[in-house]
């Protein structure tokens, strides 16, 4: 029997950058070199339809997307793989010298994206530019999901309750260690406070918050033994859990050990049972200063309809929903060749697949606004003009950064004034309007041509 | 304006295992220590209840899981980031020595798990094992629902079709890098045969499968040339994607250029439109040998549709609902405190959160079976011997590890026993049996009493 000598966590290093990336841009890219046929080809990142219940979504993870582009290579036991997956020498070589060489346009994370409209458009050799669909499609999409989920919950404390503290408790439920760093990330862009994860909060300079587990009562022989010890250690800092026996006995016994103590505790935190109903209990039994913190089950929906019952708190920390996007799991974003170099120019290109069609050339994504805010964009060709506020930005142009990079907090700021902007129909939690996103004049042109010459050439 | 210099991907590196945690693992860990209240305590890694449309959850990650016991550390910059934090610096020299010297019970990857049942206990020192909490769950909870979505799939081509070949498409929709290295880790182990992530067959050892994507074709002027210099680079290898501009067209180009090359093309792939009836007609045309492989949309719901509608293929390509677990993205495992050590003693623990009550206690599971497989599970105290085979195995014993790791292959290969000693009902994609477990009376009488004294002590 063979056996694993020792457990492996696999963890993804610089080295693994380039192996990330499904078989087939490997097998495409191989095939593209030895045909010797590099055209330059302009792909495009976008999504065809929103998930159920999203009227927007909030752009997140160019950084990423960026880095990535700049990390790319190929380690020795990567390449080894390779070599005993049956790719030949010339190949391993040219991979072992990759290098981005080619240009990036991209929507500004913390801006809302409509379908059809590109977040990320790479113009490059083909053979780069095919390599990255995998991992460009995988950080976008996901840290776009989750940047969306979050700016639900902010809009709906910001509608209908207090502009409540939220912050990210999922690291335990979301989808392997990545998901937990970046979904924290892009929740904090998306719009909450802050999150549990103390390794995102030192990675990405986000605010870390945290309070008590119920193991922490439990290991005590009494819940006041517990909420003394804890108060020993951190004296106004503390957030006393109550419910881990009985949320109303256990807010009496945080009361008075706060009140003995003479300690300004800073409040308590409810996470099960009726939490709405709870919640104000429990508001009128603590002294003035001290917070309702509530968890469990928490996203947009739930805050709805606490506040619609009259639950009161200062601060939430949704989980499992906002880390996995629960109720929609995947924004499903592809990444497509819409044009093509032949004889020396750039041709607008378009598979014709049923329900999968893609707008061909290189995009103009321009946003109209008045005194009200948003209220539609055009998707056009890129050499259009067409009025309105061009989204896309240039980011690398010809291997070069060209852009600089804003801040957490800044992408942040950019949702908060996005939100701001948008139609309120449009930011419904449950069956939203449709923002209009007209097609140009050029494009739909384009199309037309384009679908037609098809047509004509394969003889369909 | 304050900006990020350089764009960062956010990789996870052993140094930062430690710091991979809520902020209230840590806080509690200090007070643990400061207060010089250190019990042993055994936490159990559970869910309460199976998600939607689950019968049974496939155990998997226990490999990761003990070597982020084995690797955990907190690196310099990690502690730096503490430091700033407000940790003191006696906390932070104990983060820097830390180690885990407790034992743990685990259930191999591949068994079938049902509510309550510890995938996982950690019996140690209680500020050692309550760090692990937010890590054990993303990886062993992400594992074991990606492994489950596998392990429905390939019982619907079992059931209904072939036992077709099955390839886990899906890393750029999974949630971040780390999901799609350990979605397709899980996948293989809960019974798909391959995956097109490369990182992830170099790094676990998994067969990679590709193919060619639609800008391949769309690179080209004809579809023809495209199908040509590819059988040019690969020969027989080559499977064609012929959904680019019209299926049945394609099809027949594929064809020929097969018999105008001599070259016995593997086969074609079909990723759009009815693709069950596409598939019968695509098969008709298609010679002896070359085969039809069908992507887009694939899950098992699809696929038990697929066969109903008389679709023939002979191999699949899930791809987002698979590493998504779409229809269900969480288990929603929690890691509770079960016992805790008073007077020298382990005294069983539970707490009595409304709906979220847990069996106290370090645990037995007994799987009862005869020649038809299963057909019931006892969940018991440790320290019962109530019949049947015992699941939980020693993996370490005071630090020591004492127990040999399966490989995948062994893992997948112990998947497919579990899924053929399953209840047929508990296997059913849609509304599944119940699979009965029992409570002990052991364990009945110990929760009762554990009850009935917290209730007594805290005069609830």
């Amino acid at each position: 029997m063979t056996t694993a000598e020792t457990p492996r966590f696999g963890y993804l290093s610089p080295d693994d950058l380039g192996l990330f990336t499904d078989r087939y841009e490997l097998t495409m890219l191989r095939a593209y070199r030895e045909a010797d046929h590099t055209p330059i080809g302009t792909f495009s990142l976008f999504f065809r339809s929103l998930p159920t219940n999203r009227g927007y979504v909030i752009a997140a993870g160019l950084e990423q997307a960026i880095a990535y582009l700049q990390d790319i290579s190929f380690g020795e036991r990567q390449l080894a793989h390779l070599r005993e997956e049956g790719f030949p020498e010339a190949f391993l070589e040219y991979l072992s010298e990759f290098e981005f060489t080619g240009s990036v346009r991209a929507i500004p994370e913390g801006t809302a994206v409509f379908p059809n409209e590109p977040f990320i458009e790479v113009t490059a050799p083909i053979d780069q530019a095919q390599l990255f669909e995998t991992l460009l499609i995988n950080q976008v999409g996901f840290q776009s999901l989750i940047a969306t989920k979050a700016a639900r919950m902010r809009d709906v404390v910001r509608k209908h309750g207090d502009d409540q503290t939220l912050v990210d408790f999922g690291s335990r439920r979301a989808h392997g260690t990545d998901a937990g760093l970046k979904a924290a990330r892009a929740a904090y862009a998306g719009g909450v406070d802050g999150t549990s994860n103390d390794a995102a909060g030192e990675r990405f300079d986000i605010p870390v918050f945290g309070t008590m587990a119920h193991s922490w009562i439990q290991s005590f022989t009494s819940e006041r033994d517990a909420f003394e010890t804890f108060v020993d250690v951190y004296g106004e800092d503390s957030v006393l859990l109550v419910d881990t026996y009985d949320t109303i006995a256990g807010t009496e016994t945080a009361i008075e050990v706060a009140r003995e103590t003479d300690v300004d505790v800073r409040g308590v935190r409810l996470d099960s049972g009726d939490l709405a109903a709870l919640s104000q209990d429990v508001r009128e039994m603590l002294p003035d200063g001290m917070d309702v913190f509530v968890s469990s089950g928490v996203d947009e929906f739930f805050l709805g309809e606490f506040f619609a019952d009259g639950g009161v708190a200062d601060g939430f920390g949704p989980g499992t929903a906002l880390t996995t996007s629960k109720d929609a799991p995947t924004l499903n974003p592809v990444y497509k060749l819409v044009a093509v170099e032949r004889d020396g120019e750039m041709q607008p290109s378009m598979k014709l697949s049923e329900g999968k069609v893609t707008y061909p050339g290189a995009k103009s994504i321009r946003r109209f606004s008045d005194d009200d805010g948003f209220h539609r964009d055009i998707l056009a060709r890129a050499d259009e003009d067409v009025g309105g506020e061009e989204l896309l930005v240039d980011v690398i142009r010809d291997g070069e950064f060209v852009y600089e990079f804003p801040t957490l907090d800044e992408i942040r700021d950019r949702t908060f004034e996005t939100l701001e902007r948008l139609p309120t129909d449009v930011r419904a939690i449950e069956n939203p309007a449709e923002y209009p996103v007209d097609i140009s004049d050029g494009l739909t042109a384009t199309a037309e041509r384009v679908q037609s010459d098809l047509r004509q050439r394969m003889n369909l």
